[in-house]
């Protein structure tokens, strides 16, 4: 039974907490347990963006979110980020003292398919729709859980980039919420924990420490977008046989060992 | 049976010669070859470094070779360009159709082993020999058969980027000649196929057929720097139980088919 850990890219940027998330996991593994690690990255992609002068385009959708573009240039920054710098640095660090774990992209052996969003609807500058091309986005569409498999049967640690093979052979941004939670389903993971910069799930000034999967939806309408998705993705993870979902702070000592244990965090159960 | 393929930096750096050289080995793997493909990218390396205002430095050794000099700044040049941009692009050209490929470095499942050099001995602006930190460069000490035979099984096409984990953690630049006779070596591949941009190794104007082991040094000696040490490692190679190998070029059509069929290159063979 598999473990798989979601990240953001707030905790990746942030050294102290990014080594307190990797000690968690690494003992977690030594324990014997067995754990998909999908990390974000988006602020270090910001950074170096800009250092290689290329200034990051957002765009903002009609509901008013707004979201990274990725044009072809964005696209080869985010690829050495994300795939680069980011998993070989992680992958370094967990292999250090012990073989724990490989590194992989959704383009490697296939593992995460995905469509790329041909066009997409912009607010524009005046306040206006417009439709542009969806640059290199993409969504999942399936997961080689094969492949998965057997590279947990190898190490103990798989760590994924949020980066998955379109159909024309080309690399595709994707969210890692979503790879976190398409790779849960495929593994049918005991759990699925999303770690985030906030203590959980937020109504009013509680901390929810559970969602009946039931009160998913009401509740997710009732929190910003970014959570608000969280929810929903992970009620429909375990709609679809994942056992638990748990939204939970990141930047705490070993992080993943106490909201499994439900000490932090907000739990979603069947 | 393995056959190692490793395509030099000027090779990489050419979209044509990249395309020529990944068609041949996704057809040689379609047709059932198992296929380690190490691939370098020095001189992309360069370029990206100068987009980021990283000047690249590169030392002189006492003997008058040039090499690169990898600070941290440059080390992290180099993962972002070797294991992001480079495998990434060439994993997803290889699974365009067909899933074949997975791609990792030497730091993933800790494949391949090294050891730091603390310092070099160069030769400074004044032609007296220095002594300087050896920067974040490493010479290949093990390699991990048992996780490149199990990759092996998911897929016919392993793609290494040249870095290997050091004892410290720490992620290190090696060379991509050594970790393609490493990885051979280990896997006791029946080829080690060296392709380059020149048509095999030269003498006088005559490119030689064929290298007995038993004359690899005295030929060695004739020859440049750069094939002085191709020729030495794949003769050392040889004596380590691999079948044979063929330093050949890899900007014709088929390189590698061309190659293992004797139509081009040099073999060297026991």
């Amino acid at each position: 039974m598999v473990i798989v850990v979601k990240a953001g890219g707030r905790l990746i940027a942030s050294p102290e907490t990014r080594s307190r998330i990797l000690s968690d996991i690494a003992r977690l593994a030594d324990s014997g347990e067995k754990i998909v690690f999908v990390h974000g990255g988006g602020d270090i992609v910001t950074e170096y963006s800009r250092k290689m002068g290329i200034e990051p385009r957002f765009v903002v959708s009609p509901s008013g979110i707004r979201s990274r573009y990725t044009g072809p240039e964005e696209l080869e920054v985010y690829v050495m980020v994300m795939a680069g710098k980011l998993n070989k640095e992680i992958v370094a660090g967990l292999n250090h003292g012990a073989n724990r774990a490989i590194g992989v992209t959704g383009a490697d052996c296939s593992m995460l398919l995905a469509e790329r969003k041909k066009r997409i609807i912009i607010l524009n500058e005046k306040g206006r729709k417009q439709v542009i091309p969806g640059g290199y986005t993409g969504k999942i569409k399936s997961v080689n859980k094969e492949c998965l498999d057997k590279l947990l049967e190898q190490v103990n640690i798989v760590v994924v980039s949020p980066l998955a093979l379109g159909t024309e052979g080309e690399l595709l941004n994707v969210d890692g919420d979503q790879a976190a939670a398409s790779i849960a389903t495929a593994l049918q993971a005991k759990t699925l924990v999303l770690l985030t910069d906030v203590p959980g799930v937020i109504l009013g000034d509680k901390v929810l420490e559970k969602i009946p999967l039931s009160q998913a939806e009401t509740i997710a309408k009732k929190t910003g977008y970014g959570m608000n998705r969280k929810i929903l993705m992970a009620a429909k993870a375990i709609e679809n046989g994942v056992g638990a979902a748990i939204i939970a702070p990141g930047n705490t000592e070993n992080p993943v060992t106490r909201a499994l244990r439900g000490e932090t965090g907000t739990r979603i159960e069947p």
